[in-house]
Protein backbone atom coordinates (compact mmCIF):
# COMPACT_ATOMS: atom_id res chain seq x y z
CA UNK A 1 0.00 0.00 0.00
CA UNK A 2 1.82 2.96 -1.14
CA UNK A 3 1.11 7.22 -1.68
CA UNK A 4 1.68 7.93 -5.31
CA UNK A 5 5.15 9.47 -5.71
CA UNK A 6 3.53 12.65 -6.62
CA UNK A 7 2.42 13.13 -3.33
CA UNK A 8 5.27 11.77 -1.75
CA UNK A 9 7.54 14.32 -4.14
CA UNK A 10 5.09 16.88 -2.72
CA UNK A 11 5.05 16.61 0.82
CA UNK A 12 9.08 16.76 0.24
CA UNK A 13 8.85 20.00 -1.72
CA UNK A 14 6.87 21.61 0.70
CA UNK A 15 8.83 20.19 3.72
CA UNK A 16 12.08 21.80 2.22
CA UNK A 17 10.79 25.11 1.08
CA UNK A 18 9.45 25.08 5.04
CA UNK A 19 12.86 24.74 6.37
CA UNK A 20 13.92 27.12 4.08
CA UNK A 21 11.87 30.44 4.58
CA UNK A 22 14.71 32.65 4.59
CA UNK A 23 16.41 32.53 0.72
CA UNK A 24 14.37 31.79 -2.69
CA UNK A 25 15.12 27.78 -3.20
CA UNK A 26 15.64 26.24 -6.81
CA UNK A 27 14.26 23.16 -8.23
CA UNK A 28 18.09 22.50 -8.60
CA UNK A 29 18.45 22.64 -4.60
CA UNK A 30 15.53 20.40 -3.95
CA UNK A 31 16.42 17.58 -6.73
CA UNK A 32 20.08 17.71 -4.95
CA UNK A 33 19.26 17.01 -1.67
CA UNK A 34 16.79 14.55 -2.02
CA UNK A 35 17.58 12.62 -5.21
CA UNK A 36 14.63 12.97 -6.78
CA UNK A 37 14.45 14.09 -11.17
CA UNK A 38 14.30 17.49 -11.97
CA UNK A 39 11.47 16.61 -14.62
CA UNK A 40 9.11 14.61 -11.75
CA UNK A 41 9.70 17.76 -9.56
CA UNK A 42 8.71 20.40 -12.43
CA UNK A 43 5.88 18.74 -12.79
CA UNK A 44 4.87 18.64 -8.93
CA UNK A 45 6.37 22.73 -8.57
CA UNK A 46 4.17 23.44 -11.33
CA UNK A 47 0.75 21.84 -9.97
CA UNK A 48 1.83 23.07 -6.25
CA UNK A 49 1.93 26.47 -7.89
CA UNK A 50 -1.58 25.98 -9.48
CA UNK A 51 -2.68 25.20 -5.80
CA UNK A 52 -1.91 28.46 -4.64
CA UNK A 53 0.88 26.73 -2.28
CA UNK A 54 3.98 27.43 -3.23
CA UNK A 55 5.07 30.88 -5.59
CA UNK A 56 7.85 31.79 -8.08
CA UNK A 57 9.88 35.14 -8.27
CA UNK A 58 11.15 34.97 -12.23
CA UNK A 59 14.82 36.43 -13.11
CA UNK A 60 18.07 35.24 -12.36
CA UNK A 61 18.33 35.51 -8.76
CA UNK A 62 14.45 33.51 -9.06
CA UNK A 63 13.40 30.98 -7.10
CA UNK A 64 11.14 29.28 -5.24
CA UNK A 65 8.72 29.92 -2.17
CA UNK A 66 6.01 29.15 -0.06
CA UNK A 67 2.99 31.06 -0.54
CA UNK A 68 1.27 29.83 2.48
CA UNK A 69 2.10 29.86 6.24
CA UNK A 70 3.22 26.42 6.97
CA UNK A 71 0.37 26.28 9.60
CA UNK A 72 -2.32 26.90 6.85
CA UNK A 73 -1.27 24.40 4.94
CA UNK A 74 -3.43 21.07 5.68
CA UNK A 75 -1.87 17.38 4.55
CA UNK A 76 -5.25 15.92 4.33
CA UNK A 77 -6.15 18.27 1.88
CA UNK A 78 -3.11 18.01 0.16
CA UNK A 79 -3.12 14.42 -0.08
CA UNK A 80 -6.91 14.58 -1.72
CA UNK A 81 -5.12 16.78 -4.16
CA UNK A 82 -1.75 14.99 -5.01
CA UNK A 83 -3.34 11.32 -5.35
CA UNK A 84 -4.40 10.91 -8.26
CA UNK A 85 -7.40 8.44 -7.22
CA UNK A 86 -8.43 6.56 -3.94
CA UNK A 87 -8.96 3.45 -6.08
CA UNK A 88 -7.98 1.68 -2.98
CA UNK A 89 -9.01 -1.65 -4.76
CA UNK A 90 -10.82 -2.49 -8.33
CA UNK A 91 -14.37 -2.36 -7.61
CA UNK A 92 -13.79 1.85 -6.37
CA UNK A 93 -13.17 2.41 -9.92
CA UNK A 94 -16.49 1.86 -11.68
CA UNK A 95 -15.42 2.29 -15.18
CA UNK A 96 -12.90 -1.17 -14.84
CA UNK A 97 -14.68 -2.78 -12.44
CA UNK A 98 -14.94 -6.46 -13.49
CA UNK A 99 -15.83 -7.83 -9.75
CA UNK A 100 -19.21 -9.69 -10.49
CA UNK A 101 -20.14 -9.33 -6.78
CA UNK A 102 -19.37 -5.25 -6.19
CA UNK A 103 -23.30 -5.02 -5.92
CA UNK A 104 -23.41 -6.74 -2.97
CA UNK A 105 -20.33 -6.54 -1.82
CA UNK A 106 -19.49 -4.84 1.51
CA UNK A 107 -15.74 -4.86 0.95
CA UNK A 108 -16.25 -1.22 -0.60
CA UNK A 109 -17.94 0.23 2.13
CA UNK A 110 -14.99 -1.34 4.84
CA UNK A 111 -12.51 -0.46 2.93
CA UNK A 112 -14.04 3.12 2.15
CA UNK A 113 -14.04 3.17 5.90
CA UNK A 114 -10.42 2.71 6.27
CA UNK A 115 -9.92 5.37 3.67
CA UNK A 116 -11.55 7.61 5.16
CA UNK A 117 -9.99 7.07 9.04
CA UNK A 118 -6.58 7.16 7.35
CA UNK A 119 -7.77 10.83 5.88
CA UNK A 120 -8.63 11.97 9.19
CA UNK A 121 -5.28 11.46 10.62
CA UNK A 122 -3.73 13.71 8.29
CA UNK A 123 -6.97 16.24 8.33
CA UNK A 124 -5.88 16.81 11.75
CA UNK A 125 -1.97 18.08 10.71
CA UNK A 126 -0.56 21.08 9.18
CA UNK A 127 2.98 21.59 7.17
CA UNK A 128 4.11 23.42 10.71
CA UNK A 129 3.09 19.94 12.53
CA UNK A 130 5.75 17.97 10.42
CA UNK A 131 8.64 20.40 10.81
CA UNK A 132 11.13 19.05 13.01
CA UNK A 133 11.64 21.47 16.25
CA UNK A 134 13.83 24.01 15.97
CA UNK A 135 17.33 23.20 17.52
CA UNK A 136 18.46 24.64 21.14
CA UNK A 137 20.05 27.64 21.55
CA UNK A 138 23.70 26.36 21.49
CA UNK A 139 24.69 29.08 23.86
CA UNK A 140 22.43 28.86 27.05
CA UNK A 141 21.86 31.91 28.52
CA UNK A 142 23.71 31.31 32.24
CA UNK A 143 21.58 32.57 35.19
CA UNK A 144 23.54 34.18 37.47
CA UNK A 145 22.97 33.44 41.13
CA UNK A 146 20.54 35.33 42.89
CA UNK A 147 19.60 37.06 39.97
CA UNK A 148 15.83 35.59 40.51
CA UNK A 149 16.00 36.92 43.84
CA UNK B 1 -3.20 4.82 -2.85
CA UNK B 2 -3.86 1.61 -3.57
CA UNK B 3 -3.86 -1.84 -2.00
CA UNK B 4 -1.88 -4.30 -4.47
CA UNK B 5 -3.88 -6.56 -6.93
CA UNK B 6 -2.82 -9.43 -4.84
CA UNK B 7 -4.52 -8.29 -1.56
CA UNK B 8 -7.75 -7.16 -3.99
CA UNK B 9 -7.31 -10.71 -5.41
CA UNK B 10 -7.27 -12.20 -1.93
CA UNK B 11 -10.32 -10.93 -0.89
CA UNK B 12 -12.16 -11.94 -3.66
CA UNK B 13 -11.07 -15.59 -3.70
CA UNK B 14 -12.08 -15.84 -0.16
CA UNK B 15 -15.62 -13.87 -0.56
CA UNK B 16 -16.19 -16.11 -3.32
CA UNK B 17 -15.57 -19.51 -1.86
CA UNK B 18 -17.74 -18.14 1.18
CA UNK B 19 -20.82 -17.29 -0.79
CA UNK B 20 -20.11 -20.74 -2.12
CA UNK B 21 -19.88 -23.28 1.09
CA UNK B 22 -21.99 -25.65 -0.29
CA UNK B 23 -19.65 -27.28 -3.22
CA UNK B 24 -15.71 -27.13 -4.29
CA UNK B 25 -14.85 -24.05 -6.51
CA UNK B 26 -12.02 -24.56 -9.00
CA UNK B 27 -9.54 -21.31 -10.18
CA UNK B 28 -11.40 -21.47 -13.29
CA UNK B 29 -14.77 -20.38 -11.37
CA UNK B 30 -12.94 -17.50 -10.03
CA UNK B 31 -11.34 -16.61 -12.94
CA UNK B 32 -14.07 -16.79 -14.86
CA UNK B 33 -16.76 -14.62 -12.56
CA UNK B 34 -14.12 -12.05 -11.64
CA UNK B 35 -12.22 -11.88 -15.05
CA UNK B 36 -8.83 -12.29 -13.39
CA UNK B 37 -6.12 -13.93 -14.92
CA UNK B 38 -5.55 -17.71 -13.44
CA UNK B 39 -2.03 -17.53 -13.30
CA UNK B 40 -2.92 -14.22 -10.85
CA UNK B 41 -5.18 -16.86 -9.09
CA UNK B 42 -2.95 -19.55 -8.74
CA UNK B 43 -0.36 -17.58 -6.64
CA UNK B 44 -3.19 -15.71 -4.70
CA UNK B 45 -4.56 -19.50 -3.78
CA UNK B 46 -0.72 -20.75 -3.08
CA UNK B 47 -0.50 -18.07 -0.44
CA UNK B 48 -4.06 -18.69 0.67
CA UNK B 49 -3.35 -22.32 1.48
CA UNK B 50 0.22 -21.63 3.32
CA UNK B 51 -1.91 -19.18 5.10
CA UNK B 52 -4.59 -21.94 6.50
CA UNK B 53 -7.39 -20.00 5.05
CA UNK B 54 -8.05 -22.32 2.22
CA UNK B 55 -7.53 -25.94 1.25
CA UNK B 56 -7.59 -28.08 -1.68
CA UNK B 57 -9.11 -31.49 -2.40
CA UNK B 58 -7.43 -33.37 -4.67
CA UNK B 59 -8.64 -35.20 -7.35
CA UNK B 60 -10.91 -35.31 -10.72
CA UNK B 61 -14.16 -33.27 -8.91
CA UNK B 62 -11.96 -31.74 -6.67
CA UNK B 63 -11.54 -27.87 -5.91
CA UNK B 64 -10.81 -25.29 -3.05
CA UNK B 65 -12.99 -24.58 -0.07
CA UNK B 66 -12.51 -22.39 3.02
CA UNK B 67 -10.30 -24.26 5.67
CA UNK B 68 -11.62 -21.80 8.53
CA UNK B 69 -15.19 -20.10 9.29
CA UNK B 70 -15.88 -17.00 7.22
CA UNK B 71 -16.10 -15.52 10.95
CA UNK B 72 -12.60 -16.47 12.10
CA UNK B 73 -10.94 -15.21 9.28
CA UNK B 74 -9.59 -11.18 10.19
CA UNK B 75 -9.85 -8.85 7.66
CA UNK B 76 -6.54 -6.52 8.90
CA UNK B 77 -4.48 -9.47 9.79
CA UNK B 78 -5.23 -10.88 5.74
CA UNK B 79 -4.26 -7.19 4.81
CA UNK B 80 -1.04 -7.57 6.75
CA UNK B 81 -0.24 -10.69 5.21
CA UNK B 82 -1.32 -10.04 1.84
CA UNK B 83 0.31 -6.83 1.07
CA UNK B 84 4.19 -7.03 0.04
CA UNK B 85 5.29 -3.75 2.50
CA UNK B 86 3.55 -0.44 3.33
CA UNK B 87 6.13 1.54 2.80
CA UNK B 88 3.92 4.26 2.37
CA UNK B 89 6.38 6.73 1.20
CA UNK B 90 10.04 6.39 0.78
CA UNK B 91 11.22 6.94 4.09
CA UNK B 92 9.34 4.16 4.76
CA UNK B 93 11.50 1.92 2.98
CA UNK B 94 14.95 2.24 4.20
CA UNK B 95 17.20 0.13 2.02
CA UNK B 96 15.72 2.77 -0.46
CA UNK B 97 15.36 5.77 1.14
CA UNK B 98 17.46 9.14 -0.06
CA UNK B 99 15.61 11.52 1.45
CA UNK B 100 18.01 14.25 3.69
CA UNK B 101 15.41 14.89 5.88
CA UNK B 102 14.52 11.54 6.77
CA UNK B 103 15.95 11.52 10.54
CA UNK B 104 14.84 14.97 11.67
CA UNK B 105 10.95 15.01 9.94
CA UNK B 106 7.82 14.24 11.36
CA UNK B 107 5.78 13.08 8.45
CA UNK B 108 6.65 9.48 8.70
CA UNK B 109 5.25 9.13 12.32
CA UNK B 110 2.18 11.10 10.96
CA UNK B 111 1.93 8.78 7.86
CA UNK B 112 2.50 5.54 9.81
CA UNK B 113 -0.34 6.89 12.45
CA UNK B 114 -2.85 7.24 9.48
CA UNK B 115 -1.65 3.70 8.11
CA UNK B 116 -2.73 2.16 11.85
CA UNK B 117 -5.46 3.88 11.57
CA UNK B 118 -6.52 2.43 8.32
CA UNK B 119 -5.58 -0.92 9.45
CA UNK B 120 -7.82 -0.49 12.86
CA UNK B 121 -10.72 -0.54 10.93
CA UNK B 122 -10.17 -3.33 9.08
CA UNK B 123 -9.19 -5.16 12.45
CA UNK B 124 -12.88 -4.65 13.43
CA UNK B 125 -14.03 -6.57 10.80
CA UNK B 126 -14.05 -10.28 9.71
CA UNK B 127 -14.85 -12.36 6.27
CA UNK B 128 -18.34 -12.89 7.37
CA UNK B 129 -19.03 -9.10 8.21
CA UNK B 130 -18.29 -8.85 4.28
CA UNK B 131 -20.72 -10.83 2.82
CA UNK B 132 -23.87 -9.68 1.83
CA UNK B 133 -27.13 -10.48 3.90
CA UNK B 134 -28.64 -13.42 3.12
CA UNK B 135 -31.85 -13.22 0.83
CA UNK B 136 -35.34 -13.05 2.39
CA UNK B 137 -36.69 -15.86 1.80
CA UNK B 138 -39.30 -15.90 -1.35
CA UNK B 139 -41.85 -17.78 0.35
CA UNK B 140 -42.25 -16.75 3.71
CA UNK B 141 -44.34 -18.63 6.42
CA UNK B 142 -47.57 -17.46 6.55
CA UNK B 143 -49.07 -17.67 10.31
CA UNK B 144 -52.45 -19.22 10.24
CA UNK B 145 -55.00 -16.62 11.90
CA UNK B 146 -55.39 -17.48 15.11
CA UNK B 147 -51.67 -19.45 15.46
CA UNK B 148 -50.69 -17.20 18.62
CA UNK B 149 -53.59 -17.65 20.70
Amino acid sequence: MRLTSFTDYSLRTLLFLSAHRDRLVTIQDIADTHAISKNHLMKVVYQLGLSGLIETVRGRNGGLRLAKDPCDINIGTLVRHTESDFFIAECFDSANDHCAITPNCLLKHTLNDAMQAFLAVLDRQTLQDLLPPPPRDSHPVKLRRGAAT
